[in-house]
C-alpha cells in the first residue's frame, strides 16, 4: 500500500515516541538507541517499554504499550525477531501510527524470518506504517530523531535526503557527509522495506520542498516499474544520486544474505540510469563528492575545465585525469594565454591550460589575477584550483622549515591566497572547486592536517566544494555535467 | 653517454658539495636549497658560491668555483639559465665530478633554452655528469642530501627508489610516501635529463642491492628502445611501478610545456606495459598504495580475496569493488562457512565471503577466531580487513557517545581487536591488508583522525599495508597480483 505524504509526519516529526525493548544496558540495541535519542535531544514525550524495568535513564518505563496512559504517535522496536509481529499488533491496537523495527533476523535470515516479516507486512496493511525491519531507523533533525548509533549527528537540517537499504551506509553516509558540511532533511535506513520501501521514500522526497538532492544506496528495489517511473519523474527536478550495491556476481551473492533482495543484471541498471537521468556512483565517497558538487555549484552546462595549479607535472597529471574522467581541458586562446603570461613569472610557469603558477606557493596578487581572468573569460565551464598550498600549519611546520622567518612570511602570503577563491566565488558566481589533498597521513603530521582541514571547512562553509584529489573532483564534476546533459536530452525528447 | 655505477657515488654520497648561487635570501632557490641542506644535516664539506657574498648562514662563501681551495666532488647550481653553461664549464675545469642544475628556462622554455641545454650536454660529454636542468635534485639519506624543498624528509634510508621527470612529483611523492612509512634508497628528480636520464637511473637502481622496488613518474623517455629493454630486464627481479604523464591529448600538450618531451601514443604505452611487466598506475596515490603492497606483502600468486568487515552493505560494496577491480571474492566452502558461523552472532552476520562480523565493533575473541580461520584455511590468496572500527578516540568521542562507561568498555575491546591482525600476521605470514577509512574530514573531528592515524602507523610499522578505501586497496592488490602473473608468463616465454 502506497505511503501518503501526511503519514510521514508521524515518522519524521513524532510528538511522542515509545522505545520497545528499551534497556539500561547500552551494549544492547534498545539501550544504545534510547541513549542516542536522549543525547541527541528528542524534544517529544518518550516512553521506554520493557516488562522487566520501571525506570530507565530516569524515564518511567512501561511493561507493555497498552500500559502507556497517553496517545503515542511513533515507536521504535528493538526486541528479538520472533517477538516483533505481536508487538506491531499491539502498536496498531494502541493507536500508534508508525513504527521502525531495528531488529534483524527476518527475510535476510531465511524462511522462518520471511514468515515473521510477512506477518508484520499484513499488520501494516491494516493501518500502521512500518520502517524496516533489519534497519537502523530514521535521522530527522527537525523532529529530534536520530538513527542508530548517531547520537553525535548535527541537530540542524539541510537540503539533502539519503535513503539507504543498508543501516551501515545510512549512518556511515550521514557521518561522512556531515564532516563535509552537508546537512540532511532526513536520512532513512529502511532495511528490508516490508512496508515503506524505496519507492515510497523516493516519491516523498521528490515532492518534499525541503529536499533538493536525493542520495540512495539500494540493493534491489521491490517494485521495479514503479521505481523506474518515480526515478524518471524525480530526476526532472532534482538530482538523484544512486549507488547500486550488488552489480557484480560477488556483490549479488552478498546482497542475498544482507537484505534478501534479488539483484538484477548490470545491463538492466545501465539502461535504467540512461533512461531516467539518475546519477550512478560506485562508492560512498563518490556519492558524497557528487552531492557536494550539486549542492554548491551554480547550474552550468558543459564539460570544459580549466585547472590552475602549481608545479608543472601537476598540470600534466591534471590534464590526464580530466580527460580520462570525461572532461576536457581545452587549450586557452592565444589572447588569453598572453594576458596570463603577463601575470606569471617568466620561467617555470605555463598558461595554456592547465595553468601552472610556477610554484605551489604563488603570490596572492598573481593568484587573484590569474583566477579572476580565467573565471571571467568564459573559455571554460568549470574552474578547478588544484593542489596549491593554501594552508601552512603552526610552530611544528616552522621548525621543520628550519627558519621561522621564512615560515611566517610564507604563512602570511598563504593566508592571503586562501581568501582569493572565496572573494572571487562571491563576485562571479561561476563553478569553482578546490582540490586540497592530504599530504601526509602519518599521526606525526596531524598538525598540518588540522591546518588543511580548517581551510577546507572554511571553503565548504562559503559554498565552495572541496575534494581530496583531482581524480575525485573530476569524477564528481563529470557526474554533475552528465546529469544536466541528460536532463536536457530527456526533456527535449518528451 | 651511459652513466656508470661508480659515477653515481659522487651524486648520491658526495664528500664535498658546492652550492652555486647560494643566498641568504630563502625566497630564492639558492637560499632555500642551502638552508634545506643545513637543516637536513649534510655531513660533508659545504661551499657556498656567490660573487656578492663572503658568508652565508655562517659558512665561508666563495666568489667562484675556482676560488675553493679544496677538491670538490659535487655541485648544485641555482643561477639563472643563461649563466649555467659557463658555470658547468668551470665545474668541469675545477674537477667537480657531477652537478645538479635546479634552474629552469631550458628546453622546456623554447629554442633559446634548448640551445643553452645543448651547451651543457656538450660539456657533460667531456667528463662531468649532470642531473637536470629544470629539476629539484636528489634526495639521498645515506649521503645526507635532500631535494628541494625537503628539509624535513626522514634521515633513514629504505628500499624504494623514486625517479621522477617532475620535481613537483619527486618532493610530493617522497613526502606522501614517507607519511605512509615508506623509506627511500634515493629519490631523483632529473627534469629535462640532458645528461643522466631515466635509462641511466633505471639501470643503476636495477643493479643497486639496496633498492627492492622502483617508482617512476615519466613524461617521455629520451631513448625509447633502451628504456624498453631496461624496463624488461628490471622487472624480472624488481617491480617497477610506472606513472606515465601525458597519456591523453590534454596531458601531452601539458608535457610539452613542462619538460619539453614528446609524449607517445597510449597504444604504444599499453604495449610497453604488457611486454615489460612494468606496473602501470595513474596517480600518485595509486603509486604509493601499490608500493606499500609490494613492500609489506609476502610473495603470493592469485586473485582470490577474502573480505572481513562489519555491517552487511560493507560486504556487498566490498564484493562489488573487488570484482570491478579485477579480483574475485569466491564463496567459501560450506565446511568453512559452518565453522565461521559457530564464531559469530546468529543474526546480522554473514559467512559466505565477504564475512560480515555483524558489527563494526566485533568482540576481540570472535575477530581473532574468524581472521585466523580465514587466513589459515587457504581458500583465498589475500585477506582484507575492511572498515572495522579499530580505533576509538579519547574524551571528545566519549562526550559524543553520551556515556563514558560505554566508551571505555568499547575502547578496551577495540584496543584488543586492534592487536589481532598484528599477532596473526606474525604467526601466519600470509598476505593481509587493512582498510582504515577517514570517517570525518572536518577539523572538528581531528581527534578521531589522530586516533585512526596512530592505529594505521602501528600497522605500517608492523609490516601490514593500510589503505584509505577498499577501492584503493583493490587497485593496489590487483597491480601486485598482475605483476607476479606477468613475471611468470614472461619468464616462461623466454
Amino acid at each position: 500500500m502506497k505511503a501518503r505524504p501526511h503519514e510521514f509526519a508521524a515518522i519524521f516529526r513524532p510528538k511522542s515516541h515509545a522505545v520497545i525493548g528499551a534497556s539500561a544496558d547500552e551494549t544492547k540495541f534498545g539501550g544504545l538507541f534510547l541513549r542516542a535519542l536522549l543525547t541527541f535531544g528528542y524534544p517529544g514525550r518518550l516512553y521506554p517499554v520493557n516488562p522487566g524495568e520501571t525506570n530507565i535513564f530516569g524515564l518511567k518505563t512501561f511493561a507493555r504499550v497498552a500500559d502507556i496512559p497517553d496517545p503515542v504517535e511513533f515507536a521504535t522496536i528493538t526486541t528479538p525477531a520472533p517477538t516483533v509481529p505481536a508487538i506491531v499488533e499491539e502498536c496498531l491496537a494502541g493507536g500508534i501510527k508508525a513504527v521502525q523495527i531495528l531488529s534483524s533476523g527476518f527475510r535476510e535470515a531465511g524462511p522462518e524470518g520471511q514468515r515473521l516479516e510477512e506477518q508484520i507486512a499484513a499488520t501494516a496493511a491494516r493501518g500502521i506504517r512500518v520502517i524496516g525491519p533489519n534497519c537502523f531507523g530514521v535521522y530527522s533533525p527537525a523532529g529530534g530523531l536520530t538513527i542508530l548509533p548517531g547520537a553525535a549527528l548535527p541537530r540542524d537540517s539541510g537540503t539533502v535526503a539519503l535513503i539507504s537499504q543498508s543501516g551501515g551506509y545510512a549512518i556511515r553516509g550521514a557521518e561522512r557527509a556531515c564532516g563535509w558540511g552537508i546537512r540532511f532533511s532526513q536520512v532513512v535506513s529502511y532495511g528490508n522495506g516490508c512496508d515503506i520501501n524505496e519507492c515510497d521514500l523516493l516519491e516523498y522526497f521528490c515532492h518534499d520542498p525541503n529536499t533538493k538532492i536525493m542520495l540512495s544506496y539500494i540493493e534491489g528495489p521491490r517494485q521495479g516499474r514503479r521505481f523506474f517511473e518515480l526515478l524518471r519523474q524525480a530526476c526532472r527536478t532534482k538530482p538523484v544520486i544512486l549507488w547500486k550495491g550488488g552489480l557484480t556476481g560477488g556483490g549479488a551473492r552478498a546482497v542475498a544474505s544482507h537484505t534478501g533482495s534479488l539483484a538484477a543484471d548490470e545491463t538492466v541498471w545501465d539502461a535504467l540510469f540512461r533512461q531516467t537521468g539518475a546519477v550512478m556512483v560506485k562508492s560512498l565517497d563518490e556519492m558524497i563528492d557528487t552531492a557536494l558538487a550539486f549542492l554548491h555549484l551554480p547550474h552550468y552546462s558543459g564539460r570544459r575545465l580549466a585547472v590552475i595549479g602549481g608545479g608543472g607535472a601537476i598540470g600534466v597529471a591534471a590534464a590526464d585525469a580530466c580527460e580520462m574522467g570525461g572532461l576536457s581541458v581545452p587549450q586557452f586562446s592565444l589572447e588569453l594565454q598572453s594576458r596570463l603570461e603577463a601575470m606569471l613569472p617568466p620561467a617555470g610557469a605555463s598558461t595554456r591550460n592547465p595553468v601552472d603558477m610556477g610554484s605551489p606557493f604563488p603570490l596572492p596578487s598573481a593568484f587573484r589575477s590569474v583566477l579572476e581572468t580565467v573565471l571571467s573569460e568564459g573559455e571554460v565551464d568549470l574552474v578547478v584550483v588544484s593542489e596549491l598550498s593554501l594552508s601552512v600549519a603552526g610552530p611544528a611546520m616552522a621548525r621543520r622549515m628550519g627558519d621561522s622567518g621564512l615560515h611566517s612570511l610564507l604563512a602570511g602570503a598563504v593566508a592571503e591566497s586562501a581568501q582569493v577563491p572565496v572573494e572571487l566565488r562571491r563576485k562571479w558566481d561561476r563553478p569553482l572547486v578546490m582540490v586540497l589533498p592530504v599530504e601526509s597521513v602519518s599521526a606525526d603530521d596531524i598538525e598540518a592536517e588540522e591546518g588543511r582541514r580548517k581551510v577546507a571547512d572554511y571553503y565548504l562553509s562559503q559554498g565552495i566544494p572541496v575534494f581530496l584529489s583531482l581524480e575525485r573532483a573530476v569524477r564528481a564534476l563529470a557526474n554533475v555535467s552528465g546529469y544536466y546533459e541528460r536532463r536536457e536530452t530527456l526533456a527535449s525528447g518528451e
